[in-house]
């Protein structure tokens, strides 16, 4: 075997045990074999997207490029974001779901609310995920961002999970910088959409234990919003 | 008069006094009568970008509408981040800039590293600083982002702020949640290019009182880690 490649990360979401071959995707094939520029015999590393990181030796290139998995080992996630997001002006969720899977983020939760629906189509939750394949290799994550489906801000509510800390960015809540973060497993915050969240809904996430945390000295957009709680999320969990 | 038009919030590099009229750029005229429908007799809100803010009355529309001053005050800046930022990949520099606006980062540096060096046309200087007006406008702020043509890192380390605080983005640094920041009037941040600082540029910087700091438990790109860092700052800032 030859020394290492180009430093790659790969996405294989089925990874075999060591010793056992898995076949790449047509992506992560053309990715290794032309921006990697890998050969065949290199080690590359990999990760499966939910935690579990790999070495690996190539077999085959070409469209459906073969790999055998040398060594294997799981990354622990001790706690994890979602984050829940009204829908922005224009087209800026491409960007956004690059940057919350760059700053670690484990959902991304479209939500649709009363003032603003997210107007997706398939071919966009397709390139979001792609998007976040991409953002993992990148900044070699052991977990991918989750893309979810968007859901009614009532179904979001009901799919939380007990004992999360619960955020909601509001311009009058209570400064960032003054709140803890990132000691719970588990930590969710909506952002609201670009004409605002409803006073109904407003009341059904602070009636759910959602607290308001304000990021900034003045309005942020959607999409800057939701970024810069990630940046205060990541800030929190990097320290921890 | 009328009672007010859309919500606006007008461009006006030299604002009158109270009793005074100015002419507004084609772009603000543009901007008040075809994106905020703004009429004759309207009044509107306006910064001159310095810390200025006014209601002002329209005089005239059309293509170099002119605009009476009714009332002006000053708001204060008491603290001020300064943001130095390497080249990054592919064009990213658009919405950096558009997001470090609305964080209400007071000066985009581009620096050009050993590294690496920011391709920068007149053109593309001038389009970010449209988009800094724009993103002003959105926030509603009362200081322009300031975005200045590319220096080398000696050059702006020369020309530092006696007693500023200073932090370089850096993985391996001090986590930015343990970090209080925005106590000191000028915060700078430097933060690297895609390919990093070199070992000279890291010591330079370190010999000048940047102090290391984390932003994520895992590696961001130059744009991302630039909006994390003003993120930080904003929630710093938000809550002194």
């Amino acid at each position: 075997l030859r020394a290492d490649a180009a430093p790659s990360w790969v996405w294989v979401p089925e990874l075999a045990e060591p010793g056992g071959r898995t076949p790449l995707s047509e992506d992560e094939s053309h990715y290794l074999e032309r921006v990697c520029r890998a050969r065949v015999g290199d080690h590359v590393s990999a990760t499966d997207g939910r935690g579990n990181v790999a070495e690996l030796a190539i077999v085959t290139l070409g469209r459906g490029a073969m790999v055998e998995v040398l060594r294997r080992e799981r990354v622990a996630r001790p706690r994890v974001a979602s984050i829940w997001v009204g829908s922005p002006e224009g087209d800026r969720g491409d960007w956004l779901v690059e940057k919350l899977a760059e700053l670690g983020v484990a959902v991304f939760q479209p939500v649709d609310t009363e003032r603003a629906g997210w107007p997706v189509t398939g071919n966009r939750l397709e390139r979001w995920r792609r998007l976040a394949v991409a953002a993992m290799r990148q900044s070699r994550r052991a977990y991918l961002l989750e893309v979810r489906e968007p859901v009614s801000m009532a179904a979001a509510i009901e799919g939380l999970v007990p004992g999360s800390s619960r955020f909601v960015a509001d311009a009058t809540g209570e400064p960032a910088a003054r709140i803890a973060g990132g000691e719970q497993p588990v930590t969710v915050a909506m952002v609201g959409p670009s004409p605002g969240l409803s006073e109904g809904e407003q009341r059904a996430l602070a009636d759910s234990g959602f607290r308001s945390m304000c990021l900034s000295d003045s309005r942020l957009r959607t999409e800057t919003a939701a970024l810069a709680w990630a940046a205060w999320w990541a800030a929190a969990t990097a320290s921890s």
